[in-house]
Order: C-alpha cells, then structure tokens, then sequence
C-alpha cells in the first residue's frame, strides 16, 4: 500500500509516523526539500501544475492532502485519470470555498450563523443593517488561521477586497467557547468519531485544545456529532473532517468552518486516543475499517507551539522542557521559527484536567 | 539535531516516528535500499567497512545501532575521528561477546546461570559432568533468535563449532518464565527504567509479551530493577539495554542476555507507555532528558506477527484484522515474508490483561 499526499507541511509530516508503524509506503509531494515532511519528499513541486501532481499520482495508490490549496482543475485531472482522490474534488470544494460551504449547510438544514454573499458596498451595508452593525467578512478562498478574516462595522472596510469577487459576511456571534468536532469517513461510508474537544484561539489561530470538552452537556454533544455525521456523509468526505463549531452564549451549536484533513484540533489524538487522526486518515484513504477512537486517558491537553523563540535556537530549548516536563510529549514540524508560525505542539494525558492542562502549557512555554 | 543509525532493520525503522514527533532528523546506514527503515536510508552500505561508516557518520550528532553487528575496529575508528558513538565500544563489546559477559557479571557479582568458557571436548565433558549432564552451548559472536545456540548432552555436540574457537557452555536453568528490565541511560549517568515484563519465547525466538510482568513478587521486581541499573551503570551503556532474565523456580532472578538497543521486549512502549522505548533511546543518545516511562493502561500485551501468510500478500490480511479487531495497534515492518521472520507485531492496552492478550493474539492471527 502506498499513499502520495500533497504538501510537505506538518500534517504531512505527522501521517509519517502512522503510515511507518502500519507498514504503509508514504510518499510526499513538497513544496521544497526541506519541507516539514521531508522524510518522505519524494517529489518536489508545484501543486497546482496537474503534470507535476499527474506524475506525482503514477506510483500511489490513492492520492491525498496536508492542505486544500490544490486547484479544482488539477483535482479533476487526477480523477480523470482514474487516481483515486480521497477526499474527492466535490467533496474538498466545501474546504476550499466558504460560500459553496454556507450554501451547502442551509439547504442540509445544518445550524450555522446569519451569512450572506455579498458582492458589493451595498449588500454589505444591509447586512451590517441586518446583524447589529458589525459583522465578519471573509474571502471565500484561500483564508486560513486569520487570515482572509476581517471584521468591520464600515461597509467599506473590505473595498479591497470586493474588486476580486464576492464576499462572504458572517454575523459576530455571541459565543462561550469554540468546539470542535472530529470524524473520519471511508468510501464505503463507515464513520468514527473522537470524543468533542474545546479549542482556544488567538488572533485567529489555535492555541489550545482540550479533550474531551470539558463540562459539555449531553446535548450539546450529541448534536455536535449530527452535524459532523450529517456534513461528512452528505458531502462523502472521505478522511478525516474537523467540523469546527460554536457554543453560543444561547447554548446552540453552529459551524464555523470545515477542514478535509488531520487537524489542529485533532493533534491530541496522537498522545491521547487509540487511533490517532493520522493513522485514521490513512486508514480511510486506503478505504480499510477504521481504528478505535478510545481515548487513552481521562483528559488531554495540546497547547500549540506558536513562533519559537526570538533566537530561533529550537534545539536548546528541547532539553529544558525534557527536564522539567518529563511526561510532556513534544513534536516538532522541523520548521524554522517565524512570529506565529505553527512550529510544533505539547501534548499531556492525565487522569486530572488541570494537571494535563499545567503540563502542556509549561511545556509548549519553553519555546517562548 | 540528527541521528545517525547504523543499520536499517525494524529497530531502525521504529526509531523513525519518533525522531518525526521530536524534530530529530534522522539518517540510516541501510544494507539495501528496500532495508526496513527505507524511508530514513540515506546510505546504502556495508557496517562492516570503516570507510563506508566514517563517511555515512560525518554529517550526524551522534552515531548508535539498529544491530550489535559493527565490528569493534570499526567502532573505535569512529571514536578515533571524534564521532559520538552510543553506546560506545567498550559497552557494545558486552552485547557481542558472550563471553565477556560473563566474565563481567561474574566480576560485577550479578546473579547468572552455572557457565564455563569451553575450549575443547574436555572441558565441555568436564561441564556436563558437573551440571547435570545437559547444558546450553553457545558462540560468543553472532547469534541471535535462537541461531548460535544449541542444547547438548554430549561432549561432541559442538566439535563443528569448537573448530572457531572457545565457547560458552551455560547450564540448562529451571526456570518459570522469563523476564525482561528495559532500563535507559544516557550519558551524564540519568536511568529510566519501564515495567519488569514477561515474555514468552519459542524455537528461541520473543513471541508475546506482557507488561507489568503478571503476579510479580516485589522481590522479584526489586532483584531485576537492581540488576539492570547495575549492569548499565557498571558498563557505561548509552542508549535501551534490555536485560533478559530467567525466574527460576526456586525464586532466584538470573541474567540470561543482553541487548544494547531497542528490543522486542519494549515494543509494547510504543502503544503502552508514556515514552516509547525508541524514543526514550534517541533521547539517550542525543544526552536529552529522559522521558516518562510511566504505563498509559494497566496492561499492554504485544504478540509478535512471525513469518507471514504462506501466500506472502501480508496487504490482504490487513482490512480483516482492522475490520475484526479496531482497538489493535498493528506494527508492520515492511519486510517480505518467510517462516519465522519477525515482519510486524501486534499490540493491546486494557484495563484487562486477558482483554489485552486477547485482542494481540487475535490481531496477530491474522497474519498466519
């Protein structure tokens, strides 16, 4: 069995680990030799050139993805050329544009907050009128951890933005925390799902996660995982899907945003489940039965390393942490340290939230 | 940080996630490109050349072992060029020379069985005269799994062997099961010791394991703890030494072999324990903290996937264990199959022992 995945960044790099102990042959597709899953570069290229991704797919048995970066055209290519694309181009539009998605969810009936499309200053300024006055405004392509992101109370805040084609403005919702909901899809249309975790974000960026949602009501819990059952059939994801949710101050739960792939809401599942989210992506993928999502501690805690330190010198930090934090679980992506780039995560499993949550973060603290 | 490993079999290749998760970039001295640890060859080589080894080590931190194989000159001409080599030569010679073994517990007072250096048909007459008329003969150099080592009765049992040299004559122990202390040290003297396990071996060969040893005395667990700390402080290892032991029927815990590296008795670590046994030795030989060895179930039981279907298509047996048993961790080593190969292992954590050992020996079974 061999799996090729587009991209070389961390989530490429994660799937190494799971696709080496299940004895699966991994190979990557990279932006450059030295990219986060360089272990298993085994081409590097552009992926929106469909002969480089055509060429790339020869030797793989299924063909899947560290990001949704790669275009429709390139997606239906492969297809066409009878490679198996887990998740499909039908599938992965929903990742790739919020506004198919936005329009997806309400005829599903899937609760999500007031949106609209809107093409110019006008239809903004109604929906600004609509929605109290201030609203979120995003690109409805090539948005991610913050950026693509505006929020504005001016129907001209997003001028800029408006010439290249319509927006998608989004009411500001009121909401308690951020939730995420996790599942994996194979082809045959079996589905598994971890348990529903809590995610902390800053600046438009994860920061923290903590699994299961600590206090979550039954409800709560139970319509989470509806709406990930519902969007992961009715779209035939194939894959791991992030459902990423809000707990409104009212007690519903709405989407937020969708991700068709190992997410940074599933990085605990690594240290903290039975099946992890990467070797359950490969599981789906290669359409074999999927793995057990048991957690293996009552709780866990990831907190996301975001930068590094100013000295960009990772490797002195690492013994600091391994002395302090022994039961502290460190991954590092191999990236050079940048002012919030996703560098590497802490992981924790206890049998007491707060303990989990103390390890974690004195951990991740270490590369400050 | 980087990591060279000489020698590309499955104990190089589980040394591959966990390099992955740490940011540890990790090179492999392979003896073919399709070696086990194929995606971390970067050197296709022979161990036994000192200049393919110089070489293959100049761009790495630190120099350890998938195998006890590296000849000592080669060793020391790595020390020689200023190389990091863990464990070093003088440590490894304990784990390729029987004989120096031996001699060395005997010195350290470490308890072991009746054993005599035998030289001729004499001498082992001599042996077999005194302990009972039955004993174990073995090379010093080179065996492994059963190989190198025969049971004889009679004085001319080994004259094919006698021929090469002196070997050792070791007397047939009494034992009720035999036990195995995983133990880390690295260089500035810090030890990590996992759970005493028991492991069950047949035709010479590890093919299950269960861990914490079931119904061990604290005696018995004090005697092994003491023993391994002993044995690698006293030799200076660096890196997992796995002490292999007998408890006797008369309650007496004796060494029976070591090993200076990630061993079959530690696999379970990988599913089972805070820090993996592979990861806990890159720690060690990179001088890094050393991680929990704190279990993450009450028991893990590992069963050894042996030799293979008959048919050699290991990739069809895969979606039935998956399918029949969602909570086993299956460990394949990308090694062709042939009768009694260690091509993979199954692993299961419970609350349960028998729950563990049911689902590893169901998982394994598969591959029958």
């Amino acid at each position: 069995m061999r799996v090729g995945v587009i991209g070389g960044g961390q989530l490429a790099r994660m799937m190494v680990p799971a696709a080496v102990e299940l004895g699966i042959d991994i190979a990557v597709l990279g932006e450059s030799e030295g990219a986060s899953a360089r272990i298993a570069v085994t081409t590097v290229g552009d992926h929106t050139d469909a002969a480089t991704v055509l060429a790339f797919a020869r030797d793989v048995d299924v063909i899947t993805f560290d990001h949704e970066h790669v275009p429709q055209p390139v997606l239906r290519a492969l297809v066409d050329a009878g490679v198996a694309v887990r998740p499909g181009p039908d599938a992965l539009l929903h990742a790739q544009d919020k506004l198919v998605l936005r329009r997806r969810l309400q005829q599903l009936g899937v609760p999500q907050p007031e949106w609209a499309e809107v093409a110019d200053t006008g239809e903004l300024a109604a929906f600004l009128e609509r929605t109290g006055g201030r609203v979120v405004v995003k690109t409805p392509r090539g948005g991610y951890d913050g950026h693509g992101v505006r929020v504005v109370s001016d129907a001209h805040g997003v001028d800029d933005w408006l010439a290249a084609g319509p927006l998608l403005a989004e009411e500001l919702v009121d909401f308690r925390r951020e939730l995420a909901q996790l599942v994996a899809r194979r082809p045959s249309g079996d589905i598994a799902m971890w348990p529903l975790v809590e995610t902390v974000q800053g600046g438009g960026v994860c920061r923290e996660v903590f699994a299961p949602a600590p206090h979550s009501t039954a409800r709560v819990e139970r319509v989470a995982r509806e709406i990930a059952h519902t969007i992961a059939a009715a779209l035939g994801v194939t894959g791991v899907l992030a459902v990423e949710l809000f707990e409104t101050d009212d007690d519903r739960v709405l989407v937020n945003e969708l991700a068709m792939r190992p997410h940074n809401s599933g990085h605990w599942t690594i240290d903290g489940a039975v099946t992890s989210q990467f070797e359950q992506h490969l599981r789906a993928v290669l359409d074999l039965p999927l793995g057990s999502t048991r957690t293996v501690a009552p709780w866990s805690a990831m907190v996301n390393v975001l930068g590094g330190p100013a000295d960009g010198d990772l490797d002195a930090r690492v013994p600091q942490l391994m002395a302090d934090q022994p039961a502290a679980k460190l991954h590092l992506y191999g990236k050079a340290t940048r002012p919030g780039r996703k560098i590497g995560h802490v992981t924790a499993t206890s049998d007491d939230l707060d303990d989990a949550v103390f390890i974690a973060r004195a951990g991740a603290a270490f590369f400050r």
